[in-house]
């Protein structure tokens, strides 16, 4: 079964104070549907990708919100894996439209956060951790604080190596006007920056953000609004995977289990090696955890990506290019979001209209969506033909 | 593609002050994959339906939380949508099977509400209505209430017609020994109860209740439990559909727009008519939801089916024998079980297991899992053979 993307957009990311969740989606929707070509009628069913409605605005039936919202008389559901609850959303829909039950699928993801006190939106992403966690008091910069330093003793990776994770995405972030944080920085400024978690600091930390993300999908047959002789771009990997929540129940904290085992079985699926990536967006939720998936995902061999990031293999120009959105870093993190933009990313850059931070001839691209520290993976992979 | 029901199981439902959701959810899957004799490893994926446990829980990772709680480490997904979460799991269930990406699912349904105040959960069920109907303060009860009060007037529907669903589902409950309550109770009873919202009554309404489920689904291929000959139960229809959140933006109260639109789906794909329904398992969280969806359903004319369950029709012995667990009124309604503890309970009487509530000869099977006021349905179809 082919699964094509037929159209993606993504909204700013930011502190978006003066729209609703709803007008967000809104605004996603109806822009994607316009580059669809597409009637609204076309859609069979609609997945919600979010986290944190229920546990911070009390609306637990997004699903038939969205719908009604949008116009759309259709099945409906919200699907929730944490920070990945957009990733797992688009994976629902895989699932839909490969099953022969649905043939177009709209995928929202979705989240706002700034409305509330960051305490608050602190405490609540931690019911993605381990009970044990959250009891102990940990936060996610602690609990990625514990990867960076397992890292940093088994590889000698440095705090230069992870700040250089920052310095790219901001960069990359500079040619994204839908970006959270356009302005350039410095390793310097990257390592003066406050502590957090020692060894993470400031702007290691990916922002708390609203936004709003929307992809139609559709089985080949039904992909009418593709021009007779543009093969599309499309799914062709969809895996998901999964680990221990906490990570006092893991081997090894230099590695995310979940990934390598997603990632195996989607370059498998898909028939390539992970050489053949030209773009991947990827989950830097932390700057230690792009450096870590550039090893998970086979990019770089263990314990080197650090020094090829500082080097620049990732930036624009350089290859795989590793997330020109400015990732979650400087682009920003709705969390519900966050999968489903990956997959717009992606899309725009293989269809060629990424504009300044446009990868030359990128043919196949890849996304990495993570819950929690690494107890969900979800990769997708697509193909341009 | 055949989704054969390998297994299922409920947890008693009522007030579990004494397990945690973890070892509530332990004790049905580990009963229902010895039921299946199947191996864990046989599973390749998981879906959770849950409600609240983000909201009054904190938790927000369910799929990879029980995946390494059953020691699964296999893609795991949560699905919400109010009330009927755990119906949406099911769906969820079927496309991944029917979609050939997946041949087993385990499918959990669960919901942990009564360590939590009636207050607080009457306040955080109100996330699967409108905003409007939360912003003017509005319950349950309340928009049950006007629904009723709307077919009393159009039909002429009588209080005590009501209480007698409350009737025969207690008296179904006396017979299942995981009921919530197993006392049989009258209409003078019913009658006598406390007003809640005026007509309903608390006895008109479903209680607060926590309680787990389990099901393993399979493709036809996979069905190693099977005996040779046994051609098991199949689900032959999962069907959604979606309506306004909010009573008011509906054009007549006295019917479920999305249980007519879901069930008559249902019906054409399972190639049979509400008369060949032998048994079913319906969403009576009030009296008078079961009253209506006795119609919506297409079981009785519209108007007629409170003198039909008044007069037994429904009740063990009559035809079609409606909610032998109990329902939600007298087994309990864990939101995010219910729906699947209703497919437990139908595979159970096609599999002629339901022992003192056994349907004689039953061969088709319905549920109907019903999310907020009716902004989301859910039916299945299940046939023995």
């Amino acid at each position: 079964m082919q699964i094509t993307v037929l159209a993606g957009l993504n909204s700013k990311f930011g502190e978006l104070w003066d729209i609703s969740p709803r007008d967000l989606v809104k605004e996603v929707f109806h822009g994607t549907l316009k580059n669809s070509n597409m009637n609204k009628n076309d859609i069979d069913v609609v997945f919600v990708g979010n986290m944190l409605a229920g546990t911070l605005g009390g609306q637990n039936h997004l699903g038939a919100f969205f719908a009604e919202e949008l116009g759309l008389e259709r099945p409906a559901i919200r699907v929730e894996g944490a920070c990945c609850s957009g990733g797992l959303a688009v994976h629902s829909a895989v699932l839909g439209i490969s099953s022969g039950i649905y043939q177009t699928a709209l995928v929202i993801g979705v989240e706002k956060m700034t409305d509330h006190k960051p305490e608050k939106v602190a405490e609540a992403l931690m019911g993605a951790g381990s009970d044990l966690e959250r009891d102990a008091g940990a936060s996610f910069p602690a609990l990625y604080a514990l990867i960076a330093r397992a890292h940093m003793e088994k590889y000698g990776t440095s705090e230069e190596e992870m700040a250089a994770v920052a310095v790219k995405n901001h960069y990359h972030a500079s040619l994204n006007s839908h970006a959270q944080f356009r302005n350039p920085i410095s390793i310097e400024k990257v390592l003066k920056s406050p502590m957090i978690a020692s060894p993470l600091k400031l702007l290691d930390c990916s922002p708390i953000s609203d936004g709003a993300s929307a992809l139609i999908l559709s089985s080949k047959s039904k992909a009418l609004s593709l021009k007779k002789d543009d093969p599309g771009v499309n799914i062709v990997s969809s895996v998901v995977a999964t680990d221990t929540l906490g990570l006092s129940e893991r081997k090894d904290l230099t590695t995310l289990n979940a990934v390598v085992t997603a990632s195996c079985k989607a370059y498998k699926m898909a028939n390539i090696d992970p050489g053949d990536i030209d773009v991947a967006e990827v989950h830097d939720c932390f700057t230690i955890a792009e450096i870590i998936a550039m090893e998970d995902l086979g990019f770089f061999p263990r314990g080197q990506a650090g020094k090829a990031i500082l080097e620049g293999k990732t930036r624009l120009g350089g290859r795989p290019v590793v997330n020109t959105s400015g990732g979650l870093k400087a682009a920003g993190h709705p969390v519900g979001a966050t999968g489903v933009k990956q997959i717009v990313e992606i899309y725009q850059q293989l269809m060629g209209v990424s504009g300044k931070k446009q990868v030359k001839n990128a043919k196949i691209g890849l996304t990495h969506n993570v819950g929690g520290s690494g107890a969900t993976a979800v990769i997708h992979i697509l193909k341009r033909g």
